[in-house]
């Protein structure tokens, strides 16, 4: 058939739509298609301003988080196929809690409780970034610890910005690693220690990127540092989680819902 | 009923299982739950022990997103309701397309293509926080614009964490507020401008957070300076996002959709 295109709708900014409809489509090998989203459809001239595109697009099908009903129903009438996560899962849901689903608090927006918490963490992962401010370490809900490059910023600021923990980060140094023990500074806050470890290769990789050819960047270099940094790890009893294989999102989550 | 326990399980983070499960349960007011995340359920043996976990939790019920048959069928055999996106959706999605669904590439991993374009971004948006290395900005795939504490950081990282944007930004400082254009640094990157602006009561008390009392702080310089940096960006032909009643996320699918 002609390159489908896959419209990922919702009421609300797309991303939950975009990733169970990426997520969909994955499993069809070979499909070529394209994607558009479109966010925020909410009443019945955006939906009707949709058809039409969806009209002047197809084949197309539509991956849909619409809480609306009739906005459903309205897509719908443009006679391509709709998936739409709240007409799968609310009717069942509705018979087996014995409560009827309402329409108006379908979506739990943004400035939701919560929203403000996630905001300070941005704040404060961004604060006490790369070892800035160890003075408030104490207010950390997370401490994640590693050599330089070794991925604790990004993986800070997602705690932060999806789970609205408050992350610090601290790289250890050399001189850190040439120590018999994890700096005192840390020790202090032993239990909200979380390493982050990665194959020498793959570091050396990441640091001749940023200073080629460098000593700090050499492999020779890098696995002395690693090595150090988990025997310091090990003796502090710190849990280590190895980033070489994982995207930061999953690193986050494995810290998050640890054990 | 008893306390209901909604667990979300997944084979890969659970963000997805976690989004859409809130999104189902805020439509039935009143209901008393509690929820618990579970990811990485990728094989029998994880599937097993979340069985047994959740025949200890009853009543409960399961939101998902499981990519492979065989684990959704055994977590369906603790007689709880399971509801599960790629159950609802991938036969009929097959149907319509003539293709077998394949289970192994179901999911998007996070190192898939793609990845370290986000990485990437997130390393450029720190980088060009806050008005720094204005001479990289040509880079950029887009420039923040907006007086200080508007928002603009939280939303410039979001842009690179979910969208791969490389996204600097800029704070217009008293000086550039009283010239009679926006500086000519941003003005070489029209196209990329984008501007936060907010309600002048929310940007006072936001920095009556920072410096309490301060004239920085207060509510006539507050109005005086976001009238001024509405009327540079206007006459800049820069849109405009009022970002008081929004949240990071709906102003990066604003920004990102526009149009």
């Amino acid at each position: 058939m002609e390159k489908l295109t896959v419209f990922f709708v919702s009421d609300h900014t797309g991303v939950t739509a975009d990733a169970v409809g990426t997520s969909l489509l994955s499993q069809f090998k070979g499909l070529d298609y394209k994607t558009l989203t479109v966010p925020f459809v909410d009443n019945h001239d955006k939906a009707m301003a949709l058809v039409r595109r969806v009209r002047e697009s197809m084949p197309a099908i539509i991956v849909s988080s619409l809480t609306d009903p009739a906005i459903r129903a309205a897509l719908k009438d443009c006679g391509m196929p709709v998936y739409d996560v709240f007409d799968a899962f609310s009717e069942p849901l509705a018979k087996f809690l014995g409560i009827e689903a309402t329409v108006a608090s379908g979506h739990t927006h943004g400035m939701s409780s919560g929203y403000h918490d996630r905001i300070d963490a941005v704040n404060f992962s961004l604060a006490l970034d790369d070892g800035l401010k160890p003075e408030r370490l104490g207010e950390a809900d997370l401490i994640l610890v590693g050599v330089s490059r070794a991925g604790k910023t990004p993986v800070s600021l997602y705690l932060a910005m999806q789970y609205a923990k408050k992350s610090a980060n601290y790289p250890l140094t050399p001189e850190d690693l040439d120590a018999a023990t994890l700096p005192e500074v840390l020790l202090a806050h032993r239990e909200k220690l979380r390493g982050l470890t990665l194959a020498p290769e793959r570091l050396a990789q990441i640091r001749n990127e940023r200073l080629p050819g460098s000593r700090y960047a050499s492999l020779e270099n890098c696995r002395q540092e690693i090595q150090a940094a988990e025997r310091l790890m090990q003796a502090g009893n710190v849990p280590v989680i190895d980033s070489t294989r994982r995207s930061v999102e999953e690193i986050a989550a494995l810290i998050v819902h640890a054990g």
